[in-house]
């Protein structure tokens, strides 16, 4: 550390703590919270490993000769570790599954994971070293998302694609241990190349902003390390990323208040395939069926209070495609309504944007915007049965405190993603290595359960003799 | 056309426009436009072929096993398209040489050039294909550019990096005949992309905005016609590329009307190796110095009137590096009222930087704020020789009438700049070819000169056999 404070020198002072590796090892909880992280990541990305974005990517790669010894999460191609970590982002946000933290609302582990994964090839590290870059990236999120505010969000950026690819950047660096003047390069160039409009939610532009992340961070670090330049003071300075990405920048310290949790212990996991926004509408409508009793055909008509800046990014009012589907909260309480498992990705299919009984309910849905001191409150408020009405309002952006059963669901979770492509007995193996190897184990111990048993050939050889 | 128009539907007008190809031919005046586009193109890009950004770009593109069949102007490495279209676009903006357009408020051939290069392997354009390519590239910078408006760059953006992302994948979707439908998807996936703050200036990551505008046009265009999804109408949708990056955005129809100069007619190129925005500032002050006799010592006072909101951009007011002095407007007229030659990017080293006698001019010189109607515009009042004053307002970003005469002030630049790397017959063989090979040659015939001759294998065909 150099002296620099947070609320002077942001940059510099983040430079600093991920350079500063062993001054504040990881907590035991912040550990398990990593390896939850890590496990729930290995499930969502090994269940999109088809996924057509994937497919589409992967086989471009292939074709741009982009073939190199990076491994993918679930698939057996080798490609240069840019684009391993370009697919592995973007398979790893295809469901729109993976973990958020409120701090950086977005998604952590898809941006940074992806970009840890490409380099463990070249820099051995160990599983405790994977376990505290990841941690370190998150931490780096969660402090950019306070400083940029809602404004950034709500002026329309993905914070998943723009902050994913400085946490990537922060996580690589950590891997890689630059000194903190790289790292205050790199976080300059991560911040410079990142990008991600809300506007592509709904398409496959808003998983690939995900792959971007991890591929900009990871390439950030890369250029650092060898001496390419950038301005400091990225996220203060002048014309810099806060001001010109965020109207409501305000600097803030990392790690501020020593002994305050980690932010990967804020990680929050996904217990339905779809937009987290949804997620609390989807409980309290399941709560209130159960406590109440009544059926789809009971209800009469059903008020949805969500935060304003939220519709613009869940309430597709007539979605198209399974993908939309996940962003239209009506439809989304309506599937919940019937019974349909909302935490099994492959329900979410064209055909079921359009079934008769599921638009029939969503009709008497109505979104009205209402505040909460959260973003992830909703109400939902049912007339039934003969004018009957019943309200809840729930928070599912809590982070758990239980731990093991927090492991317990993400478990089941992930043995339902990955056992159909993986076989029960690989999916074991890599869950194990996710949840017990020890930390000192090389991190080939998880990546050879992760990635496929097709090596590629290494043909710099050949460059050599030809 | 399916007759949608751009106040409407800006973003499907411009793809169904790019669509076109057969529409609109260039006119001759065009394609001699944009003749002398590619030629300062290859000769800014040679120069610059040892920058140390470029380097550092293609040793660690190597070590990442980047190699392919992808040629870099003025080197003997081949890279993919990808990371050669980085290295071809980082390199051609690394001295701030290359050529700049009004409409866009960025350098736009530097951004689209890159990603033609890129694919001319795998698609064998013909040389009127990528004259074609690029000026299409180029009209939609110019339109983009102006309905971003003036908000978007004074806001901090650097439009060779967020704009000319969206060039370089119109320029590439040209190149590769994709449907109107696949380029607009590729204009979206560009405008997700699109990154680059103006806070970098004076650092490597400047030119690297430029090859990161190239390589995510490029992937844009070659994702989209593999099928990957984007929303359509970024450009004016809600959240979109519009609103988002600027606070002034207002729809524009290309080519609105049929007839006026195509955007490559009005590229304008730089006969000073600095930021173009303190070239008004130097002819002014040699044209007084030449006028009015004065030497340096006789200057007692320099007030130099600048647009307020150009004072960010090019007034580093105590320049340490070599880059930094190009930014420097004081440094920059001292430089020249010495008379040395500010084409030749040779001289911007970090001890010019500091040397006495340019330090004590510039002490003498002030910048103030002055509103004139173009950017472009710089007034130079020197008071010299006991209380003479005399002023000039001047402004450099007029499109040259005479091309026989631009002609030759280019052809004079490109054979400075190439000479030294490429001896005087390569240089001499790559002049001709860009000027005056036929339309209907192969691009080959061009870029035989342009890049190194150390063919790569093609060693795809050991995948198959290994």
């Amino acid at each position: 550390m150099d002296g620099a404070t947070g609320m002077q020198f942001p940059t510099r002072q983040i430079a600093a703590w991920i350079g500063a590796v062993e001054a504040e090892p990881l907590s035991p909880r912040a550990q398990k919270c990593a390896r939850h992280a890590l496990l729930d990541w290995a499930g969502v990305t090994i269940a999109a490993a088809d996924d057509p974005l994937v497919d589409r990517l992967v086989k471009i790669a292939i074709e741009d000769d982009e073939t190199g010894n990076a491994g993918l999460a679930g698939r057996d191609e080798r490609l240069t570790p840019t684009f391993a970590a370009l697919a592995n982002g973007a398979a790893s946000h295809a469901l729109d599954y993976d973990d958020i933290n409120t701090r950086m609302r977005g998604h952590p582990t898809v941006a940074i994971v992806p970009a840890l994964l490409a380099i463990s090839n070249t820099h051995n590290p160990c599983v405790g070293d994977l376990l505290d870059a990841l941690a370190a990236g998150v931490e780096v999120a969660c402090v950019v998302g306070e400083m940029m505010g809602h404004t950034h969000y709500n002026n329309g950026f993905h914070n998943t694609g723009t902050i994913g690819t400085i946490a990537a950047a922060a996580g690589a660096a950590r891997l890689m241990r630059l000194s903190p003047d790289r790292t205050e390069t790199a976080l300059g160039l991560a911040a410079t190349q990142a990008a991600g409009l809300k506007a592509m939610f709904g398409s496959m532009a808003k998983p690939l902003h995900a792959g971007k992340a991890a591929m900009n961070g990871l390439l950030s670090a890369r250029w650092a390390r060898s001496g390419v330049t950038a301005t400091n003071g990225v996220l203060e300075c002048d014309q810099g990323f806060g001001q010109v990405l965020s109207g409501g920048f305000s600097p803030k310290t990392i790690r501020g208040e020593p002994g305050a949790p980690f932010g990967i212990e804020q990680n929050i996991f996904k217990f339905h395939a779809a937009c987290y926004y949804v997620h609390s509408a989807l409980e309290a409508a399941s709560d209130l069926a159960r406590e109440h009793g009544f059926k789809p055909d009971d209800v009469e008509a059903i008020e949805v209070g969500l935060m304003p800046e939220l519709h613009k990014v869940c309430d597709i009012l007539e979605p198209r495609t399974g993908l939309e589907v996940k962003f239209s909260i009506r439809h989304m309480v309506a599937l919940r309504l019937f019974g349909r498992e909302t935490g099994d990705p492959s329900i979410y299919t064209d055909d079921v944007a359009i079934e008769r009984d599921l638009v029939a309910l969503r009709s008497r849905i109505q979104v009205v915007p209402e505040d909460f001191d959260s973003r992830t409150t909703t109400r939902v408020s049912v007339t039934h049965s003969g004018n009957q009405t019943h309200a809840r309002s729930l928070d599912v952006g809590v982070p758990a405190d239980d731990l093991d059963r927090q492991e317990e669901r993400l478990v089941a979770k992930f043995n339902a993603l990955t056992e159909p492509r993986l076989g029960r007995e690989r999916a074991q193996n890599l869950r194990q290595a996710m949840l017990s190897s020890p930390e000192n184990a090389p991190a080939s111990t998880l990546t050879d359960h992760l990635f496929g048993s097709e090596h590629m050939p290494d043909l710099r050889e050949f460059w050599v003799l030809g």
